[in-house]
């Protein structure tokens, strides 16, 4: 897959050796995280709200009421800016100014197509239910016409995109970010001025974890129902 | 303190009975969320930024480097849509229409005002790591004055506000939101239409937990420092 071409608005200008551009970075973080801010502009001002989102192959959907406020605004062809964030770590440094964060981001723009027809749409929200929960689509009770109807789905075709990374993540994955002219001596670590690594306070990496809890099973549950291995083994 | 004043970009339309007007819930919110996602309008389309924030009183804070594309912007006067997002569960229902997520988030509009002159800066700076770390500030090595002259700080008036919840939060929490006319039978559990609560699937609440991991200390911490108290017992 050819990389996405940097534009104005996707080139990481500060911090550039952050920037990431290809789509295998760009997709493994649409893909893990749960729920994205799409920016838009109302009477000449922004609105950014937060929904759940899935990728399939090159374009991202987000969903909703067709009387929802972002869902018509997309459909009546405004354009968006669709941001995701990961948050690994917080970064301790030996001074205030070289505090950071481990953040995973992506920042999409463009405009959406509605997904129309009711096989599309199916189709689009079994794909969603699927990266949830693989299998539970087909157990559940099947979409009614109505419903379908009362669903918008838009996709954002993935063209102009960028990713920007502070890696917090283990050894071996992406590679340690670096910045100012040094790098971190341990990955997701700070990066403190020469002259203060002698200061005498704890730094380093305090991580992140964003995990599924243990199913609560509704009080309504129908008798003789187990626990389904999707949510037996964690998301994804 | 008194609530915040519903606004026609403040009030919840879509599911009203989720809308929350008060600061307690706002503030809440607030500041259990370590990072923001802000919205500006450039050349009149959306940029969508995600930056860490703090609140002190009736404002809330961020800050980043003077030459940054979002920096500029609110020092130019931007009005800006700042929303914050914590995702607590993933609600499984009987049917795919049904599902949706546990989620507190608030969504603040207006201008920010630059912190100005270094005691107030320095004031700021602290209050932010006081609330990630209490104590630490005391412990790092003193901000020059170069620093503090490169950290813009911007302060957003907390003057336009809303939140909204539909909560997965322990019983006894902020109570259970309702929808379509029903309430959930279990806090943070799906509302299915009457007939489908006999279909045998699983359904309930699959609750996300955001935690503090264990601290990585950094490969060049100088020797004999011990692991801090606020690094021991999680953030705040």
């Amino acid at each position: 897959m050819a990389d996405f071409e940097k534009t104005g608005r996707t080139r990481v200008v500060r911090k550039p050796d952050r920037g990431r551009y290809d789509r295998a970075t760009v997709y493994a973080i649409l893909d893990e995280a749960l729920i994205c801010h799409v920016g838009i502009v109302e009477d000449g001002r922004p609105v950014v709200i937060p929904t759940a989102h899935w990728r399939d192959g090159d374009r991202l959907y987000v969903h909703g009421s067709r009387a929802s406020r972002l869902l018509r605004a997309m459909g009546d062809g405004a354009e968006v800016c669709v941001t995701v964030t990961l948050l690994d770590g917080l970064v301790l440094a030996r001074s205030g100014f070289h505090h950071s964060m481990n953040t995973r981001s992506v920042v999409i723009f463009g405009k959406a197509d509605p997904v129309r027809g009711r096989a599309e749409k199916v189709a689009a929200l079994r794909a969603f239910m699927e990266r949830l929960a693989p299998g539970r689509w087909d157990e559940l009770r099947p979409p009614t016409d109505k419903e379908i109807a009362a669903t918008e789905i838009m996709a954002l075709p993935l063209v102009e995109a960028s990713a920007k990374v502070r890696t917090g993540g283990p050894p071996g994955g992406v590679p340690p970010t670096t910045y100012a002219g040094g790098a971190p001596a341990t990955p997701g670590g700070p990066v403190d001025a020469e002259a203060d690594y002698a200061h005498p306070v704890w730094a380093g990496n305090w991580p992140i974890i964003q995990s599924m809890g243990e199913p609560v099973p509704d009080a309504r549950l129908a008798p003789g129902i187990a626990l389904p291995a999707y949510l037996r083994h964690g998301r994804g």
